[in-house]
């Protein structure tokens, strides 16, 4: 690893979760896809709070759990994201700050409203979400703060990003920056429904700019429109110099450097809501990465934050992960 | 029981709870009476907020939470209380009518936002209050809604409606209209430094006006200023036709026509957070005295929803109390 001063600068969309249990039937009429993040505008958004069930609002947004977990492993992280100066952006900014973690991006003063996704959690734990981009729709290149992604070893950068119209400029920028100044670049896929949006870019992606990928089996299967997951994983090998390949209680694949490590999942106390799940393996992997520990060292440490947020409804961690660490790291 | 349509209507402070974890050195560093609802200013929620950890915003309020309470039990409840036309009165609304709750309170349009609640929540499931009372300051009787009080079997009011100006002439309005039309009027002394506050009007209160009172054993201890419990137990008999009166770890007692009742304490699977304990009681109380229940069976849906609210973070139930109502009901 470099000597530089931040582990990890995330990048992605700032946004404030509401979370409320539901039913299948619930999705079914209001045609929400299961499972998905669902793209909703300002109407929609309403329309959905007003006939779901009471919420609690925490804060969220992929790549910033991922930071904020990278921080409870004793990380350094900063997040590049877009609030507005409203009551929920100053929740965001709180949270995110109260989690150390550095947060420089300015609000927008004007447009729409603090994004906001409706985070709808079924018996079986699965989440459905319906997210309002709101004032993410503002970030672009120039809240790219050059010096500080000079200054980091690897810069973490969500698919949620394609998105928004101009943030992918903003990612653009980044990935060049870093690569420019020894750094590493990060993706992670987000969603399968996103990778299907973005399919051709990401695919450039992968293959010109991307070190370290993160994505689950659905999202490798739907990148490389592959029958199953071992296609997708021969089809990944050789693209990045590391892959992490994430499949639920079947646990991770780490493609390392041509080497395939294949690891159990961490055992989870309760399967409460997964939200979350994909952002915090990218934490405790990031987090091992960033201190050169060995892939499987990562890959678990990517497991056990996986585990945590799983046991509990929201993306941000409850539990000290630094204890946690010591289960793999001593 | 009257015939009337609405089993309780609530009437209290409106507010949206952040909910963090804390340690006791915060606690003494930044000034906070331990296990207290403390009253701050804006500048000094802001200041406190600064300084927290990440926060869970959930709609609070006492007199909110056992109305929410009772309409999950399958009661029929009502709320009175103000929030502003903000996002966090959104919140508010929301979360109290998707609970089946009816609340009809117009929003203020100006003046001070919704009032919020910095809940620090210790290791050992301590909750300790910061209450910006902000648009609770804006209720009076104007906001009474004399139909709906006539159609209550029960009004049900917080101690805290003494904190606000005007709260108390609403409080007061509302006893007169549902003394004159059959309905029965319960307090909760809500606070042990609240009552300290205004001892001699809660005094007043409960010898003329209260029919059911409600009251932890510091609350009642510090109403009659005794030595200990047993001696304020002796003092309230004769001044209520019903006290419930709660002794955490130590169950209930409840009086009842001059009858005594000592229930234990319920079972709970584990204690994470004993914030709204007492509002759940009163939840699973009311619920029973509105059914006509035996005042020991009341006292023990009381419990069971109390126990329910301290297993988890935040005072509005995550578990279906209908189904837990089974085993007190059958």
């Amino acid at each position: 690893m470099p000597n530089k001063t931040m582990d990890v600068t995330g990048i992605g969309n700032a946004i404030v979760d509401v979370i409320s249990r539901t039913d299948d039937a619930f999705l079914a009429d209001n045609e929400i896809e299961k499972g998905a993040m669902n793209l909703v505008d300002a109407d929609r958004s309403s329309h959905i709070y007003g006939r779901m069930g009471p919420g609690i609002e925490m804060s969220g947004g992929s790549a910033a759990n991922t930071i904020v977990g990278l921080a409870g492993f004793g990380g350094v992280g900063a997040f590049i994201g877009k609030v507005r100066d409203d009551p929920f952006g100053k929740v965001f900014r709180h949270d995110i700050t109260a989690a150390g973690v550095r947060f420089d991006t300015a609000n927008s003063t004007s447009g729409p409203p603090t994004a906001s996704c409706l985070v709808l959690v079924t018996p079986d734990a699965q989440r459905s979400m319906n997210t309002h981009l709101g004032a993410c729709v503002d970030l672009g290149p120039e809240d790219v703060d050059e010096d500080l992604i000079k200054a980091s070893k690897v810069i973490y950068l969500e698919g949620y990003l394609w998105d928004p119209p101009r943030a992918k400029e903003a990612f653009l920028k980044a990935a060049a920056i870093a690569h420019a100044s020894d750094g590493l670049v990060s993706l992670s896929l987000s969603d399968p429904f996103c990778v299907g949006r973005h399919r051709d870019e990401f695919r450039e992606l992968v293959e010109r700019h991307v070190d370290i990928l993160f994505a689950n089996e659905d999202e490798i299967i739907s990148l490389y429109e592959t029958s199953d997951f071992d296609a997708a994983l021969q089809a990944v090998r050789g693209h990045c110099k590391t892959a992490a390949l994430t499949r639920g209680a079947k646990g991770s694949v780490v493609l390392s450097d041509g080497e395939v490590h294949i690891l159990d999942a961490e055992k989870a106390d309760r399967v409460v809501d997964t939200t979350g799940a994909g952002d915090l393996y990218a934490a405790g992997f990031l987090h091992g990465f960033t201190r050169s520990e060995d892939p499987a060292r990562c890959g678990r440490l990517g497991g056990i934050a996986a585990a945590e947020i799983i046991s509990h409804f929201g993306a941000r961690p409850e539990t000290d992960l630094k204890a946690l660490a010591k289960t793999v790291l001593g």
